[in-house]
C-alpha cells in the first residue's frame, strides 16, 4: 500500500530546503566548509555547564528530568525579561513572554498562530531559509522586499503591501532580522527600523523581529544602533524573538519570544499540543548560568572569538575577491555575503568547488523568495580555522576567475 | 491595538485543555493528588545520567551541545530499531524511523502530515486528551468509539467510519493506545488488535498506535498479549509511537516513531521547520544509557516501583469503593479508571474534594469526545505515597458517599 494518498494537502506541498539537500555535499570531512551556519562548539561553555549539571543533580536528583510547564520555567522567564530590559530596552512582562525549544519552533508557532493559507508575509531579500520554509509550509504567500545596506527598502515594502491587498490577500506581518542577518550579515539603520514600525502601524500589519545574532557584535561595547524594533513598540505590534543558541549553545534548544499577550497565549496553546514543554535540563542549565552571573563574560568570549574569525575573513576577501565581487563588511554575526560581478550561477559553482577544490559555501538563490540571487553566496566563518579561511577563500576566488565568461 | 484580529482561524479555535486549566487547583502542595499523570521522579536514573554526562563532556567537550540532525542521532535510531525488533517484534528500518522531542510532538506532526481540516479521526472513548486536542487544533473531526474491557468495539468503529463517509469526510486514521491506556489503564485483547488492523485494511484508513506505557507491565515477564498492532503490519498501514518519558525520564523529551517511509519523510520535513532537532544532550544521554546495557535493569526497577503503587491503589479501591463504583484493575501503566454508580458529575466533585478533603483527581468528561463520562474519574498512583494512597482514596469514597442522591 502506498501511504502517499493519506497525506494532507500541506504535507504534499512540503519540501526539504535546498540547504538541507546540500548537507551531504558540504559536510564532507575533507572539505573546507564555509557552508555550516552553526556556531562554533569551541564557544560553548561546557566546563561551566558541567559544574552546573553536577550541582543541580546533587541538589535536586531526578527532579531536573521531570516535565516542566509549557510556558517555560518561571524563573528563567523572569531572568530573560530582566536581560531584555537591561540590554535591549525591551519592557516585556512574563505574561508577554514564552520560552521555546529553539527559535525554529518560534517561527513555526508564530506562523501557526497568525497565518491562514494565502495570508501575506513580507520578507527581506535575501532572508533566512528556515523562516521562509516554515511560513511557506503553512500556506503563506511570501512577498520579497528589496534591501540595501541600511535594511529593507520601505517604499518597496509599501508597494508589496499594496500589491498583496490588491490580490485580496491579508498582510499579517513583516519578518525581519535587523542585526547581522542570516545570510547577509547586514545591520539595519535606526531610521529604517523606525520607518518599518511606522509603515506597519499605518498599513496595519505586525512586525516579527528575529534577533538571533544581536549580541554577536564585533565592537567593544554594544553599538547603540542595534536597538531592536521592539524597543520602539508602543502599540503591541512587534513580536520579538531571540535565542541562547548563538551565545550559549544550540543543542540546548532554548529560545524566547516577547510579544502581545494575546499572541503569546496562543503560542502557549500551540506548544501545549506541539511539544508540551522544552527539555527541563536545558532550561535549568541556562537559568543557573544566568543566576551565577556568567553571561557577560561568556558573551565577551563569544564576541572575541567571532571578531577574530571575521577579521580573517574580511582580509581574505580583500586579498582575493577585489574586482571579482562585492561583499558585506559584517560588524557582527557569523556571515559574509558575496555577490559576484559576473553572471555565474553559484549552485553549479558549488558542485565544482566541492569536487575540485574541496571548498563549500551556500549558493545565494534559495535565500530569495523571488528566485533571484543566483550570482550570490553565503560564507560562514564560524567553523573554519584561521588558516583554512585564507586557503579556502583563495581557492574559491581562483575558481570564480576561471569560470568568468 | 488588539492583536486578536491578526490571529489565524486555527488560533481562534484553539483551547487549552480542561486538565491544563485545572493545574492550579490540583497541584497545590497540601493536596493529595491523584491528578498528575507524570512518572515519578524517583524512577529516573539520575545517578547513571550523571556518570554518562561527565564521561560524555570529558570526551567530547562542547560538541554535545551542538545542533544535531533533524531525523535524530543515527546511532540512537539504530539502537531504537534494534530494541523494537527485540522486545516488540517490530521490523522497522532507520528509513522508517524518526526521533522526536517527546511523543506530544509526534501527535502534532502525524496530525499535520495526515490531516486536512474536516478529515475524520477515530479515537477511543475515553482517549488521551493531548492527542484529541492536537488533532482538534488541526481541524480534524473526531469520532468517538465505544470501548469495553477488550478495547474498541470494532463494530462501532465500522459504523463510525461509515457515518464519516456518509458525511463526505475522509477517514484518515484510528488513534489507539492498546497498552495500559491513559486514562483508563485498559489493555486491548490480541483479537481486537487483529480486528482493528483488518477493519483498517478493509475500510482503507491508517492506524496510529501510541505505546507510551507498553513497557510498564506489572507481570514478571513481558505478557505475550501486549504485542503491538504494528507487529501485525504487512501493508505499511500502522504508525507506531513510543517514548523514553515513562521508562527513563520525560524532561529529556525523546520519543520515536516507526511508520511508512513516505510518512516518516514528511514528519522529518515538519520537524525541519518545527524545531530543527531534538536537544542533542538528551539524545546522547539516552544513547549512552542504551549502549551501556542499562535499560533492562532500569525497566525492571520502574516496573517494580509501579507494581507496588498499583497494588496499594487496588487494595484501597477494594476497601473503600465497593458498591460505589466499578474500576479497572490495571495490569500496567500509571492509571486506574473509576466509574461511579451514582450519576455524580465529577467536575464539581473535584472542586469540593480539593477544597474540603484536599484530594485531587481528573474528572472523566474531558477524555470523551462525545461529552459523556461525567460520572468517571482518572486516578494516577504515580506520585502519591503509599500512605497517602490509602488516606486519599478513603476520603474520596466518603465524599462520594455523601454526595450520592
Amino acid at each position: 500500500m502506498s501511504a502517499e494518498k493519506f497525506l494532507s494537502a500541506g504535507a504534499r506541498a512540503m519540501r526539504s530546503s535546498l540547504i538541507r539537500q546540500l548537507t551531504g555535499l558540504v559536510n564532507r570531512p575533507d572539505v573546507i566548509s564555509f557552508a555550516a551556519g552553526s556556531p562554533n562548539a569551541a564557544t560553548f561553555p561546557h566546563e561551566r555547564f558541567t559544574e552546573i549539571y553536577n550541582d543541580l543533580t546533587a541538589r535536586e536528583r531526578g527532579r531536573i528530568f521531570q516535565y516542566s510547564v509549557t510556558r517555560g520555567n518561571a524563573q528563567l522567564i523572569h531572568a530573560v525579561c530582566g536581560r531584555s530590559r537591561e540590554i535591549k530596552s525591551i519592557a516585556a512582562s512574563p505574561e508577554e513572554t514564552i520560552l521555546l525549544s529553539g527559535s525554529q519552533q518560534g517561527l513555526d508557532f508564530v506562523g501557526r498562530v497568525l497565518l491562514d493559507p494565502g495570508d501575506a508575509v513580507f520578507v527581506e531579500m535575501p532572508s533566512f531559509i528556515g523562516a521562509t520554509a516554515a511560513f511557506a509550509n503553512l500556506g503563506a504567500r511570501l512577498f520579497g522586499v528589496n534591501c540595501d545596506e541600511d535594511g529593507m527598502d520601505i517604499d518597496h515594502l509599501a508597494r508589496q503591501a499594496a500589491s498583496a491587498r490588491k490580490q485580496g490577500l491579508t498582510p499579517k506581518f513583516a519578518y525581519v532580522i535587523p542585526n547581522f542577518q542570516n545570510p547577509s550579515g547586514r545591520v539595519w539603520s535606526p531610521a529604517r527600523r523606525r520607518e518599518l514600525y511606522a509603515l506597519a502601524a499605518r498599513e496595519n500589519f505586525l512586525v516579527f523581529e528575529d534577533d538571533a545574532y544581536g549580541e554577536l557584535y564585533f565592537d567593544d561595547a554594544a553599538p547603540a544602533d542595534l536597538l531592536p524594533v521592539k524597543a520602539l513598540d508602543e502599540d503591541d505590534r512587534v513580536i520579538y524573538m531571540s535565542t541562547f543558541s548563538k551565545i550559549l549553545a544550540p543543542g540546548l534548544r532554548v529560545a524566547w519570544i516577547h510579544g502581545p499577550e494575546a499572541i503569546v497565549r496562543r503560542i502557549e496553546f500551540c506548544k501545549e499540543t506541539g511539544d508540551l514543554c522544552t527539555a527541563t535540563l536545558s532550561q535549568r542549565i541556562v537559568l543557573e548560568f544566568l543566576r551565577r552571573g556568567e553571561m557577560p563574560a561568556q558573551t565577551d568570549r563569544v564576541r572575541a572569538f567571532y571578531t577574530g574569525k571575521a577579521a580573517k575573513m574580511r582580509a581574505a576577501a580583500a586579498a582575493h575577491f577585489d574586482g571579482l565581487a562585492q561583499w558585506t563588511r559584517p560588524r557582527g554575526g557569523l556571515f559574509l555575503w558575496l555577490r559576484l560581478f559576473a553572471a555565474i550561477d553559484t549552485l553549479p559553482l558549488l558542485r565544482e568547488s566541492v569536487e575540485r577544490d574541496k571548498v563549500a559555501f551556500i549558493p545565494g538563490a534559495p535565500f530569495f523568495v523571488d528566485g533571484s540571487g543566483s550570482n550570490a553566496l553565503r560564507l560562514s566563518f564560524s567553523n573554519v580555522s584561521d588558516e583554512n579561511i585564507e586557503i579556502g577563500i583563495s581557492r574559491l576566488s581562483r575558481r570564480v576567475r576561471e569560470r568568468r565568461p
